[in-house]
């Protein structure tokens, strides 16, 4: 009886460190690895979720996502949680049986950007699931305990798998700095975009606007988080642009804009639909290149941010929304795999069904009540 | 003598207004107009010394810039300095004889966007020489006093009148946020690049490195502002990058990259040779649309800042660098032309003749000592 | 019917203007004065529901604030909503029949301090009930329309009244930066207090602690905004600091420290309750002296911040909070008196009854319905 | 010959650490003990030269500094610039022969505080000479590479020593925000205060004025930084502020204020100079409690933050302001000691002579060329 793992932490714990791997592109197998072992403040964590993301199908599919290079056997998945099952020596705030979001990225801490408060462009990042680092699709887990993020009670651990991505919302509306009483339109309706809209609406933005080509996404992203939608058609970016404006009184523009798509066509219409002095933020890591109206950019005086992963606070400011219900996630997860069905949880989100694919465990049932 | 202009203020002003207009694309004229009256909190300025833009040239050569049409006869010029010959009632702060640098975007100061500290953003603005308000090349301008900025007496009236770019150059520097002890590097050689590296080292920056393709610009680079220099080839922009990278020891990038072309191979040469978490100011007006890296300012966490003109303090700040010694212009002023020469001094920077040309007058000689 | 005021405001205006005067320390009376007119980018506000604040009480019974001294007679009353009944030829926003809310300081907008974006700073601000300028206990109010903000048509004119102590608290909040997920502790369950502990909510404060040392103004508190509540005893400030500390589980103290009683006590027990790092904000204005423990600001590296009204976007923000249902003030409203009861409202603030009291109109029934 | 430390950096090193050790309060003696061993990420530091400060003194005098209490033997001393002689095995940047300033903090570097940029609040800091850590008055020194930062050639490891409390004032000076064109006013014309006001200087403020009350050290404040410089007197704080702010023209008050004495009357009369929307920082640790106007930080909408040690970034930029010559530090070095004669160094301290003392050594004669 899964529950039983959250009541029971301290029963025996199997030896081995149950994986699957993705052996080269394409080709997924099980393997069997020695259980980590803990020193010093790192803690081992028994994952008992994972969703997935865009990024571990695109390994899967492709080998590789732009420079990071699948050239030797590596585990996927980084959006987990699970139980703390060891502690390190010098290990303080984490006790064994503690319920925890994992924050799959860890930084030297001792560099000048990890210093200066920015660890998430740590150039030394060991990151989960981007090659060579293995990601949590296993038994076990190793982690420092800052990254590892308690959940209350009431925060269920499927939640708790998905502070990952709301963690990278988070990430990207902290970047537009205060979103009180402002104006938000976001593209795309995909996990990110609704994601951000939910935190957006949490932060007290006055409007929010999620703008997708699928008019089915638009109304879930409506129901989701309360945003409002606008569909965007083939027309030119100054067109869409102006016509969402005008259909949502921007008299100005937008204060800020949210790309999660990374398709010009929304880059364009996004730069359009901003009002002087706005705030862009680029969120999706879509094309690597865009035909981009820079001009636009100098008139209005706007800002461009580029958004990577997350950073200082967020992952506790994440589960904090979590715990006050100022966001909930639960509808988001539209599928559910066991570990033994993992390869399944990967051809559901190459056929892009559904919003967001959990693979459980290992060692926990479908039904697992969290 | 026109030195004694500065010296006797008080004598009788000719009563007509002596204008440089530009009666449609292409055809400047001389017209004498009525003398403006000051009310409120108003100056009249006597205009002594203009500096032409890029701007001025192009509303002659091409009637237009973006939706800025000449539609009517237009008086060009917007980089001037002079002398306040009479103040509204309403004036606290200037008195006639002050010499002042001109500001010359009166903004609305009552809408939302000025009271919140970004006037230069007020969609009110009404800015000299861009259709359909005149600009100040004639014997008197008038402005409210908050757009007159004192001339130390040290100061002379050509840098007064280069106060105007100065401050596209500060407020440029300022948009980067502290650059003490940061790395810059600079695209463009031309005056608004070379502003910026000269406020760039002011303010504080460890390197300033000044990119440009033409090898005497730079050479005047160099001189002007004691920056390093880099010429561009037309490798790819990654090898200029990493060549200008490797060139002076920025191991990780540079922290600020400003672009004052507007030109696609320096805008992507710049964003590569960003550094992460680094910001690139765009401060040139070329092309509205570039082929972008998009991909590198999510991956890096970049800031990309469109810089438009100058606003709350920028004038006072870039008066302060002169009256500090901290920046000198004086070498900037290449040419020099009257007022009855001014078509002479449109031709010499289409031209592009020297770095900055200067139109003295009306009513003043050629040799005035300032 | 005064419900009809909204719907048919344009019927004739009676043509004088009633106002309920301090003729001089103690001494109020009413007197009829001719009605105002309007220019430029004012309109005249016909005045529906007025608050009382402490500052009213305190010229009536005192005369005079620190420097502000009645030196002639001068209409109190300073929060304020009504309907738009005429406007001036350069109004751009607003139309006869507008409900709104007033904010009574009309800054210059066009000195250094006014176009930085802090207007709430600038040096010849005129500002309702504060002497020289009169009030808004009248029938008509002039104010430049920056100054009128619109309430939404399900924002009740008593709310919109209180519209001016919410941005007060608006302002405060927003000083102490993004709140999200922090741990905020207000000093004084008056009406600021309760309203900062309302906006601090409705910003996504994580925790929200009001102190006091009267139960029953906590009790008030927490209804009020959910907040969490801590009576404050006659302990040394460590002591009490520390007491609040462990009853609410702030390991390290906590991340905002509002003081909103100027009492020497709480903002010694508040510096003391601040975590390292932590900001502090000044919202009351009672003693000009304190004993102040300076060497925890020093050892802390903490920030205290003054706050003084309200600045851009305030106004706004409040009447968002209003609009969007996150802010409540209705429960405020404990006692109401007619304009012809004026002298009994003042008498019954004097006397600390309750928690906010109105006078309605001129001419407006005790029952308005609103 | 001392400087052939530098040149010969592999030569046989003692294997003892002759420490210099404040047994209790009051009593020094010399010691030796094992020579430290570096593992991982540290290296091991032979110091040259020792610069003393104020809290040095006070432990030998009084045992204590609030609730840092001398409980057993303690090596004092924590301003040091040394030679790199042994690196551990994850050391990335530095080789043995680097001259190096000291960064005398040991922060965890993992902590919410750490990671978020604000590592000199960490809880867990281990910082030299504040009990129970052991300072730098010993042959060698063991550090983390992150807290090693190297000198320039042509800077002196006598400047290196004075490199930390030049990251004092840089801290200061930061916390100020932009300085450039601003008006400053610094309190104290000690060690700190003199760098303060050089700092800002070399920030680009408009003008610093150093404020004491003997006309001697303001005279060296003169020299130095090239401030101009204001002599207190024993009138009251308004009328000294009012005084000063007629001296030298700040016509609304100074923008930001230092106070690096910890006095009453300085802190008092600082906040009073103070223009609206100021920023007072509290560099000095002097009282622990003052008498404090704190309704002039309401009304004036002030700032006020405290200043704890320095932060990401300090001790690279006090580098680069020496590397660049922007600040020299020669002049303040009065009086020099050998390590043998280090008591009396504390001694010429305690007696309030000169400006800066160094203690050289062990190892280092007197006359070191460096």
């Amino acid at each position: 009886m899964p529950s039983q793992i959250a009541n029971e932490p301290k029963v025996a714990q199997p030896e081995s460190n149950k994986v699957f791997v993705l052996e080269e592109q394409g080709r997924f197998v099980y393997s069997s690895r020695p259980k980590p072992t803990v020193d010093s403040r790192y803690v081992l964590v028994k994952v008992l979720v994972t969703g997935l993301c865009g990024s571990d199908i695109h390994y899967w599919k492709h080998g590789r996502i732009g420079n990071y290079v699948v050239e030797k056997p590596i585990v996927l998945g980084h959006e987990s949680a699970g139980i703390v099952v060891e502690v390190g020596p010098d290990v303080k705030d984490l006790r064994v049986g503690d319920r925890v979001a994992l924050e799959p990225g860890v930084s030297c801490n001792n560099c000048r950007t990890c210093r200066s408060g920015r660890y998430n462009l740590c150039s030394g990042m060991r990151f989960a699931a981007t090659p060579p680092y293995d990601g949590t699709l296993a038994t076990y887990y190793p982690l420092p305990e800052e990254c590892c993020v308690k959940l209350p009670a009431h925060v269920s651990l499927r939640e708790g798998a998905l502070v990952e991505p709301l963690s990278v919302a988070v990430h990207v509306m902290r970047l537009a700095g205060d979103v009180q009483g402002k104006e938000i339109v976001i593209f795309g309706a995909g996990p990110i975009g609704l994601l951000c809209s939910a935190v957006a609406k949490a932060f007290g933005a006055k409007s929010v606007v999620v703008v997708d080509i699928v008019e089915s996404r638009l109304e879930f992203a409506r129901e989701f988080s309360g945003a409002k939608s606008f569909q965007m058609t083939s027309q030119a970016p100054e067109a869409n642009a102006e016509s969402l404006c005008n259909t949502f009184g921007f008299a100005e523009g937008a204060d800020v804009v949210v790309d999660a798509t990374g398709a010009e066509p929304c880059i364009e219409t996004g730069v359009h639909t901003l009002k002087r002095g706005g705030i862009f933020i680029q969120a999706g890591l879509g094309s690597p290149r865009v035909n981009f109206p820079i001009g636009q950019i100098c008139d209005k005086e706007a800002t461009l941010k580029g958004s990577f992963r997350y950073g200082p606070g967020d992952y506790q400011l994440a589960v904090g929304l979590l715990d006050s219900g100022r966001v909930s996630l639960k509808s988001l997860v539209t599928h559910e795999f066991s570990f033994e069905e993992a390869e399944k949880a990967f051809i559901n989100v190459a056929e892009r069904k559904g919003i967001k694919t959990l693979i459980l465990g290992p060692n926990v049932d479908a039904g697992f009540e969290d």
